[in-house]
């Protein structure tokens, strides 16, 4: 299941046109999974392929997904159950689909597919628990020394483990989804009790998500290579947060209400067989780790990743430039690290590997950095910005480059204002 | 579905004569939901009585449950889709259950009963999402003394609002579970870097779970006299607790791995319209609340609590003896603190209250709180401890009492050796 295949042979190309053509996020060599409607009609699953979705629900029910899982694992319109397969199936139906839509050995005939455009996209896993990590060490170290100063951005134990809690898994919503600007208690440092009212400084954070596929049991902690082997794919994530309501609520039991709102993910899963040509090695460790986060292959990848801020009815302007190589921990070092107490893994457990941050100031991960904690606006097309206002479209885009693209698309959210509370 | 109705009444008998008897945990006015088993048999949902279990199962597909939810809501062997249901419908089951058994109006004729030894009990829900706070002003008193001084005990946040952290939902397990003694990171102050083995100082915690059943739209806060409605009913629950990998690990985003190997739950949900009777205020406030947190009616319980600890081989001992009255904020308020910033509350959801310590040494939730720290070692049956040692059992219990006894039976654990991880 590790490794290079067929699948990931350059010289293919599809009978979908659009997938050939040259900056295609979704060629014959990616094949992300996504769920999908179109009209009233009932949450499909799908493969994107150039600018057309090729509907897996259909091609499963009419038998021609041979080799195929027994039971109709498409039929619920959402990817868990197949996510729960063994992954050499995972490898199979990947080399099945791509033979379908290859233009030499495959063909339209018999076949549904679906124009991108007229697609609703939905939620494309059952979220069964949210973790979020804090691996970037520029990010870390930005964030710490903003706020206990240079010589203790890190804490003692940042280098020896990938920091993570457990975040909400009821608000993670796909991209497109408006996102309502929370409220919550809020407290400056010169008065003595807090208010509550809507939050003032409402930020990003640029990740990515991984997707556990394969479950672990209970009491049984998992290996870096078989953590690796577990995650079916990647997603890309912001994980939205409300600075304000965050620095009056962490203490001492970590983020609560300031993230618990809405996280946003791309709609499609890219899996982890297609990254496979893009594989790197986490940098250079800095304080050598404990044997059981040791890794024996290269588990991180080289993806591109940029965020866009749009104010209402203004053009965008692409405020970050960053790449996920250079995160201190691979997600396979989070999973495992997530099991080494005998943690139960679950399919459809997300992963966010923390934003995303480089070390120079047009590759940040959040405005709280970008900003300097509000200190420093940044340009945008239409204004200025510290923290995120009401109208705002935030939008983070990815992708991998090689022999061929392999893209994430868009992951979007639009900021609506705070409800009312009155009270 | 407020208040007091005729399913209170203390005059009320039940035709399974155990459940009459002076101090029976489950007599009619209680009928607890579960989820049992016998044999190689499949799940099904039952209400404890007396010393037997009604199986709720076999009734709904006898036709008799009536009024009756539409759909075979007791089919799948867990409470989730009973507890989707409309709360009116909530009480009109119990109403109905409660006649069933009634020893004037109902009788045994065509009812399924299972003796409790017969019974193989199991997780009584899907848990969605499990939240833990940390409500109880003594507990966060005595922890916060202990390691920032008396003078800093409180966070300056937690006198207005309910502090609470995202828990891991996977490893919730059913009372009688064996608890497999976690591995993790672990740093004494006195060495510069951490090793890697089992936790030598291992915990619980004494809480109670509030088990949402009604949900919340996302982006739609919820006030504190819904959020008391919302609640479906409590179990008794334990919050396992690795001190000292929390210790270094949780600066600054919380407790991770140190709770994430198991939280122990009791198997009968004492429904929230069972406890009625039992209602009491919150303690008085010390700095008034925002209003979003204010109440209108008495939302806390009059809980007995109790815990044994029982060294392998040795008769317990009860090293605890509390009430759940003292919380400082109730389940209500915490609901709606957790959906102050539009968070979406699902069916399923699981509440941890914290800790629930008294005033008094006899009174401690926890056994860093009643060791201080493994400084003073307490006398049980069989030897003396600090922290939890293989092979002990710990058992909860819980109970309200008025003119009939409300119980929730027990939640127990015994624990496992650590995994020899050998890496």
């Amino acid at each position: 299941m590790t490794g290079l295949n067929a699948t990931h042979d350059p010289a293919r190309r599809s009978w979908v046109e659009s997938a050939n053509a040259a900056g295609a996020d979704f060629p014959i060599q990616n094949l992300p999974f996504g769920v999908f409607s179109q009209g009233a009609g009932a949450h499909r699953v799908g493969v994107a392929i150039g600018d057309r979705i090729l509907d897996l629900t259909a091609l499963e029910a009419s038998g021609r997904l041979v080799p195929s899982p027994q039971e109709r694992v498409f039929a619920d319109g959402v990817l868990n159950p197949f996510m729960a397969l063994p992954q050499a199936i995972w490898s199979e139906t990947r080399a099945r689909i791509a033979d379908l839509l290859d233009a030499e050995v495959g063909g339209p005939q018999g076949l549904v597919t679906v124009p991108l455009v007229e697609a609703t996209m939905h939620l494309p896993i059952f979220v069964r628990s949210f973790t979020d990590f804090y691996a970037s060490r520029e990010h870390a170290s930005n964030v710490g020394s903003m706020f206990r100063g240079p010589d203790n951005a890190l804490m003692p134990n940042w280098l020896h483990l990938p920091v993570g809690y457990n975040g909400r898994a009821s608000t993670v919503v796909v991209s497109g989804t408006q996102i309502r600007r929370p409220n919550g208690q809020l407290k400056a440092p010169d008065v003595d009790a807090p208010s509550f009212g809507p939050c003032r400084r409402l930020d990003i954070e640029l990740e990515m998500g991984a997707i556990v596929g394969t479950p672990s049991t209970m009491g049984q902690p998992v290996t870096t290579a078989q953590a690796y082997d577990m995650i079916f794919g990647y997603v890309l994530l912001n994980d939205w947060s409300a600075r304000d309501i965050q620095v009056w609520e962490y203490q001492p039991l970590g983020p609560f209400q300031a993230k618990a709102f809405a996280t946003t993910i791309s709609p499609w899963v890219v899996t982890r067989e297609a990254l496979e040509p893009f594989r790197v090695p986490t940098p250079e460790r800095i304080k050598p780790l404990l044997p059981y986060l040791e890794e024996g292959s290269a588990n991180n990848f080289d993806i591109h990743l940029e965020i866009d801020m749009a104010p209402s009815g203004a053009a965008p302007t692409t405020i970050s430039r960053t790449n996920y190589r250079h995160m201190y921990f691979s997600s396979a070092q989070q999973l495992t690290h997530h099991s080494a107490s005998g943690c139960a893994m679950c399919t459809g457990d997300l992963l966010g590997s923390g934003t995303v941050s480089g070390r120079t100031p047009d590759s940040l991960g959040s405005l709280l950095e970008m900003s300097w904690n509000g200190r420093d606006p940044i340009a945008v097309a239409g204004g200025t910005r510290t923290f995120i206002e009401d109208g705002d479209t935030l939008t983070l885009r990815g992708w991998c480059e090689g022999d061929y693209r392999v893209g994430f698309g868009a992951c979007a959210g639009t900021i609506l204002p705070a409800v009312d509370y009155g009270r």
